[in-house]
């Protein structure tokens, strides 16, 4: 088992995914501070939201502006640019070139295209404009569990004639063990020689930190991760962690642990994230959360037995 | 990698482990209600208590029966025993040997003796009694990660001499990575070709299922767990993913979810284990929780900075 892992870089996605819990109601001053401790930890990279356009959203309205980032208002909100690089999410269909502005008149340095696999042709067209625009690109395929081997092929073509600078092993459902996460990386290796590779896992059956150091180890050179975990249901694999085990001494995870203290234990007291039942559940059966997540916003919410019994009573498994 | 594990069984360590949680405070209905979840989950071994002497240790009275089995209280509590089989650990110098019937006269069907490297000479010679008696044996050489590899190899020159059944890799402080124990379970296959092996594993860097996983993957036998992850600190593996994950048809999750659900989540409302900040810090450290445990215990319970600070500042640090 390989261990070198000094050749990659962390994206910590704590706004962006963690947004999806609270929908980005962050306040500028919570920003700031994780900005700040990230940049002072060493880590390379903050995804500080989304660059959708509400024009093209439903429910536009109520969700905090880290989902819609504006670049007039992110240079009042991280006025001292430090060494960790700012990215964006944007999803197929949501978004609006035309948004975007140059890269040298913009916060942004990394945008990343989310798509399932079936887009992956319409992902690389934004890609290219991204990267015309002189961003870092990165193409994130969601719900990787899920894919057909000839169907992953395909979108492999079609990244190789491409100018995407990365591309994401996403683990949506927390499902892969590490024996998956492994033959996925080498899959990815194997199919993709000239392409850089990242990983974004999640947490349902405790292994995103394991499945995350487990791509690290064979080589990927993004590593997707959220201060105390924090992301859609499961959650993410743990900033702390990641800058603790990492090997690069640049690294330092006394800055986290301030964040962790002040901002995070009080805000996991009014939303949750986390290893939880129902989120364990949707993970094993390899499935999306948001039955899960329906059911933690019920009455029945520690209804497990339940639960469970819906999701594999034939007549009502999802698939 | 390999991935067979159908050569597994698992340890239920939920009454034993979980007991220094909250002082062996378990009703005799819960511990029933556990005992009938794990039988009709098909795990194989339940880890009821401890068979230490109450002679033998300070503070004895506050606790609760399972911290000093007696095997006709036992025999009241499951009256009905099924495939499950029972397991006791015992602690070098505390328990009394006269106290331990022959097996034909008992409920427990394994009794493991935990010691750490100096002591492995004296469990040897329990564990030659116990099995003289009729029992199966292990060994669980505690906190290896502090051991140094002349001492190990030294141990398992005894070991190898013995009639102990397992031998366990315990990971005491959970600061074990996937590549250490890859390493350590390569180094006990070495050097004990005759002997089987288990695993005990901590959560402290959300690491204990992947790396039960891994050493299971490698042809480790016994796999301890217990249910939600309910033990000291950080926290064990958990059973409900095991009896998930493991590649065995007689494993069925049902019934520990509904142990969840009944028992373990308004428990986990009274106590706490788990992926906590402190438990995090002892573990990138390597050291032993005591220290996190205490400032979990007082007022600073939050104050991950302080905590860490003093962890390591060089006059402060316990090593």
């Amino acid at each position: 088992m390989q261990s070198k892992t000094t050749h990659c870089k962390i994206v910590d996605c704590t706004i962006r995914d963690g947004g999806l819990v609270n929908n980005w109601d962050f306040s500028v001053e919570f920003v700031q501070h994780l900005y700040n401790s990230l940049n002072e930890a060493g880590v390379d990279y903050m995804e500080i939201g989304y660059k959708n356009s509400p024009k093209l959203l439903k429910g536009a309205d109520s969700a905090g502006p880290w989902r819609f980032l504006d670049d007039d208002f992110l240079r009042k909100v991280i006025p001292n640019k430090g060494q960790t690089k700012l990215s964006a999410l944007v999803d197929i269909g949501r978004v609006d070139e035309n948004d975007i502005l140059p890269r040298s008149e913009s916060m942004i340095d990394l945008i990343r295209v989310a798509c399932y696999i079936q887009d992956v042709d319409k992902a690389l067209e934004l890609v290219q404009i991204f990267h015309d625009r002189g961003y870092e690109t990165t193409i994130n395929i969601m719900a990787l569990s899920n894919v057909l081997e000839n169907q992953l092929v395909e979108a492999f073509n079609l990244i190789n004639e491409s100018v995407v600078d990365f591309v994401y092993i996403v683990d949506s459902y927390g499902s892969l063990k590490p024996t998956d996460m492994s033959y996925l990386v080498d899959k990815f290796q194997e199919h993709l020689p000239n392409k850089r590779l990242g990983v974004h896992a999640h947490n349902n059956l405790q292994l995103a930190f394991a499945n995350t150091l487990l791509a690290a180890g064979k080589g990927v050179e993004l590593l997707d991760s959220s201060v105390y975990g924090m992301g859609r249901a499961a959650g993410n694999c743990n900033t702390e962690l990641l800058v603790t085990e990492l090997q690069n001494t640049k690294y330092n995870v006394r800055p986290v642990l301030d964040m962790i203290e002040k901002h995070m234990i009080p805000l996991r007291d009014k939303v949750e994230w986390g290893y939880i039942i129902p989120y364990m559940i949707t993970g094993i059966l390899d499935e999306h959360p948001r039955s899960a997540m329906a059911l933690r916003s019920s009455d029945q919410k520690d209804q497990f037995v339940d639960f469970y019994d819906q999701l594999t009573t034939p007549e009502m498994a999802s698939k």
